[in-house]
């Protein structure tokens, strides 16, 4: 593990009492702790046991800081088009940013009004490492991709209905993308995104 | 059937022979006659019998005529990415012209390069149908829809690999388009999209 | 966007809170608004900011009007099987009206009696465009396909069980259909097949 | 077994060799033999050993007579569109013929041409038992069950491209009919429907 | 329809108030009406409304007579494992029953042993149809199917977990058997079973 | 590893000349060494190399004996339905008589003729660890795993067509076994089979 | 069956009465009896009836012991990664126990972290069957698979969200393990791999 | 695009007519070309018209070099299994060489021997970025980030069978990795990953 990466529990499917006793263990050993996909229940479990856990509601995160981790140069943009994709927005942003990265978000972007995204593409271009998340057709990335030359992290998302398929159409549409430079992680992982991304923002470093 | 319409076989899996009977019996009803995923050898199975049929190779078309299509008054637009998904875009675009519409083609815009199609704009949005075809994450149709404001049919194309499942990530992608004016035909149905398009196009024609 | 034609929230994975604030946004623009998928919470929050919203019980649709839209010539037909599709139904016809259309419905005309789509044919071939809708083994599209001339937007609706597959059996048929004209939206998706179908409609229109 | 009713041997798959030896073996025990998806090759190897072996080849099977089986009253139809289910409408047909049933064949009745079917109702009413064959959206035996009263035994067909997915779609519309009376086989099964229909149709025999 | 069979209201996913509207409107043309899959709800609903209404509850079924259907000559087999699949079954039982046939049940003869199959065998031979209903492996019907000779209607139930995938296991086992003579509903699907059954063994009767 | 077992190599997809490098260096070792799914280039290949490579047809194996392997007490006893199968089953018993057990085939006993399976029993129960090989719908461990007490590994094999989707009907149905005792391997891996059923009779063995 | 080994109740699905009924039954053969997949629920309503009823909570499972399984030699190995397989290993635990076996517990090695997988390594090798329980990517079996010389069953959990589709890769990761000596049972199957492993574990035993 | 990086042909599915024209013209262009997926074939006809095309038989790729790209600092480490990924493993190797990066390929590490990876640790740490390949059950790019803290670009390959599914059973095990830091790319896609890795490599030029 990286020096200052937090040591990480997926809370989804635990109780909060078994979140607990796993958050103390790991904070007891001095390391930053980052519990994802947790519930409000989940957190006030955590929270009465260690007063300085911090919840971040839309990201559903649980964090508790014991150390610092050093500030990394670049910039991770994490891009998405709107209400409905916001909770994984959310977890990758809070995410990388806790991870030690600056941050910006582009959350007003779909594809199906592509004058949006050329609009911040300024902006867009100063970040190392991007994010893209989508729902449904799942092309964010690919659009982004054909705009950008940093690296994309692609993250489909469950969001739609039907055909969709739980999220199975976006996750299909970004690993066919005919864009260079996307990769793809599960669907809804805006974690897992943001881990990767930080690992890269912090190339270089030494 | 519309006046004028042609009477269509779908040759493949079947014989030259079966093609040519089938073919010859239609072509004595004084029909027009469209052979679609017709090979070289159907084609001149057919050809021995009536000398007035014709082939286009690309589009994979067998055309006899017998009577005159009116023309249409709109122009069928059909915009499609490059080079593997020609021989689908030439069965969409040869089959709306020999059903009697003005087709315009817009082949190299693929949305990993987003300027080619905004470049092009103008002139898309003369057409008063649209037929969109793609491959691989099948994002055109989304994009296009979000620029212009005719109806769109989508076409998914079996071009790609892995987990492209032969052409199973761009249906998806298509069914689940953000953008609205989007319906879709079957995987490589070039055909279908054009007989589509040639309806809609006639509308409000007595 | 056409003219007169509304901003749309899908409703369903939003709470009425966020539900409403997009909603007032888009109403202080001056936009007609149209909310699918809605439930009554979701209407209930909305009413309490925007006095004029009406809901559509059966189409689960919320609707703000600021402008006119005028007519469209054409008529548009929504023929449907029965009970079990009628939300999917409605929600198409509801949406098609507040576009500006003029609507007829055809709601008992399940291919397993196909005497009764016969009996209503006269009718039904007086529309310029037909919105098709059908669960289970999703036949009606291509049944009605083969006695119309004009085109068909096909909806499959997830009505089933068992290896439907929440659509999937409707929507594979729909997409395989071998009458002619018939191009395909995502399952359930009625408001997509209106909003299509409404574009088609005013073709011809300047 | 049936008394009369041929053992059978699945021919694809196994060598001409194999075949051979398969049914001299049963051939010396006395039965009736039938082969099925055979190809010329094996059949030319069984007709070298058993010189009254017969082939028939639209259906693809070898057959062997040593004992007769007695007639059954009813009449299985066979009912299928047209061209591409051929082979699989033939090998249902040729097997039921075989097993002692008289057969009555409906060709040319695709649903997208309902009044096809219709026309040919009064002589499918005298038919005990229906197959009903067909591939793409699969609709042939939903409409059949809407206006005949008898047991139908519905077979899909691999006839399709696309989202036909190998039959699938076919498969998945024939066990989600809204029709009653309809039982499925697997995809391309002509000659279990046969056998199938032929139980049913010695029902009441002694 | 067959003369005096009822009816049909597939009940789930309706409201106890539309269904009692239909079941009224059926009611009072003199059929007989048969609601499947429906809860306690919809009968407390059906019965305010219509005094002679009946429920079976394990079945799921409401039935209402109102005129005789005479008896049919021979039986019909029910052949299940065990509890986990009894609802189906009696759905299937029941619906046979009310279809105006001699019904008989097996329930306790699952393949994993094997020898309770074997011990019943001859009471099941006198069946002149057989219903047989297993989940996970579905193998009970190609066993079954090698001990006896009359047609088999083969039901997939849901009942499983993890790769039974909903009863896609058993689905797809019983269109696979390997036995002759067997013939598939939808899972879960006792009622299409049963009036499939009910069609066959009214086979001769005039 | 265990003592004396071989090094193995999956030759299908690799070419002769590969093959026979890796088993040059294998053999060098002093390894013996199997070679899977081996054709009869692969074969020449290697024996133009090395003189005592030995080749199974029916199992596609390959083998070089360098060391002798000590014989295992109990027996493995392969169970299969027929000729279909063979090569899968041949797969399994010549490599678990490499691996150094005794073996016993009982190649005619498919489900669909309960009462073979059961007159071979006897036998059939003196076998320590029982391999069940089967297509279609999959069901002899099942049936076989009712009737005796050891452990059962279970091979589906994609034999069959349509529904069988390359194996997966058997595949499902034998991890959805209602009988104890039955473990699973990989569509047609009768090595698998073997390896793992040669490492449970060796259990006890010093 | 197994002598001393227990009747089996899967209770999931089933209510507390029937749980109930089916376990006075099996008691009052003098059977040990065992119900999987037990709520509290169904424990209540056995412990009314039962007194000597035991109920082991993380795994889901009600034993009732009539009769003393003697001991078997070897000991099986349940290895997993973690908190959230938990359910599961206790439920191959316990029954593997419960079946008269020694069980060793190795829960904290998940391959993320292969070294805690290789610390345990020398107790790990003491075992005579392992049982290897992942979720996720499901890789856990196949590197315990080149640690050991022992057989393993692999059980694939449910555990993970996305692209795991409710175990579906896991379970496909374990089929196609590119070690040898692996098998593999249904998803979240704890009980059936201690089922299989305890027969395996007893081979030898007179 | 990145200065100097090529412009990019996917060459299945073209003939190499359309592919020596595509390269001309970009050639003219003064761009590097890559070709991938290429035939002989393709190659021949690209080298008669480009005298210094190149080459790469194992990663079948054509290379045509106009520009110089200047060397990246970091290393990039392909890390495979062996001979059957070895395809995919160089289109990897030799896309990150000719876009200018320094290579370091480690392929005899499949994981059912988890000690040859640990080996070469402390050269895999070395590297900047790493790119993960393996077919079958994909835990590759799992393990070996538990063991390394740089990003991971997973390439699942098609190389397996049966319940493979065309590498499915890899693409879905590295999707739901538990490991962090993994992203991934297309099955069987090399170049994709590549690509990214070269992306990736490069952040902090300027
Ligand atoms: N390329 C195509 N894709 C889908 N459907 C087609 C195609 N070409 C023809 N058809 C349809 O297939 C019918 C002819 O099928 P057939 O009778 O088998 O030749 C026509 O009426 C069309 O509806
Ligand atoms: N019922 C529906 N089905 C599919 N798409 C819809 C539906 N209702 C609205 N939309 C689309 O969803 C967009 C709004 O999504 P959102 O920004 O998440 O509220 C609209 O622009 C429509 O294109
Ligand atoms: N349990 C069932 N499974 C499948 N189809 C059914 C079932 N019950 C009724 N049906 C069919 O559904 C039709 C009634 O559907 P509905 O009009 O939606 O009530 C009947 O005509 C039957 O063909
Ligand atoms: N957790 C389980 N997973 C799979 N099969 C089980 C499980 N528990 C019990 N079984 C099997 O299910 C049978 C009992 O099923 P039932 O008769 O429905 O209670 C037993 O004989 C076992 O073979
Ligand atoms: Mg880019
Ligand atoms: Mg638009
Ligand atoms: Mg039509
Ligand atoms: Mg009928
Ligand atoms: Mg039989
Ligand atoms: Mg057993
Ligand atoms: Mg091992
Ligand atoms: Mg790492």
């Amino acid at each position: 593990m990286r020096k200052g990466f937090p040591e990480v529990i997926f809370c989804q499917g635990k109780t909060p009492q078994q979140v607990k006793e796993i958050a103390l263990h790991m904070h007891k050993n001095g390391s930053n702790v980052l519990g994802t996909r947790s519930s409000k229940h989940h957190f006030e479990a955590v929270k009465e046991a260690i007063e300085e856990a911090d919840y971040y509601e839309e990201a559903r995160i649980i964090f508790i800081r014991n150390t610092v981790v050093n500030k990394a140069k670049g910039i991770i943009g994490v891009v998405a088009a709107g209400t409905s994709d916001l909770n994984v927005a959310e977890e990758a942003a809070v995410t990388a940013e806790l991870l030690g990265n600056t941050v910006k978000r582009f959350y007003d972007v779909g594809v199906a009004g592509v004058h949006r995204l050329i609009d911040k593409l300024d902006e867009i271009r100063q970040c190392s490492v991007l994010i893209a998340i989508a729902g449904m057709e799942g092309a964010l990335p690919t659009v982004l991709g054909g705009l950008v030359s940093s690296p994309i992290i692609a993250v489909p998302t469950s969001v739609g209905y039907g055909a969709n398929f739980h999220g199975l159409s976006a996750l299909l549409a970004m690993l066919n993308s005919c864009a260079c430079g996307v990769s793809v992680v599960n669907i809804d992982n805006g974690f897992g995104a943001a881990y990767t991304a930080s690992l890269i923002n912090r190339i270089g470093e030494s």
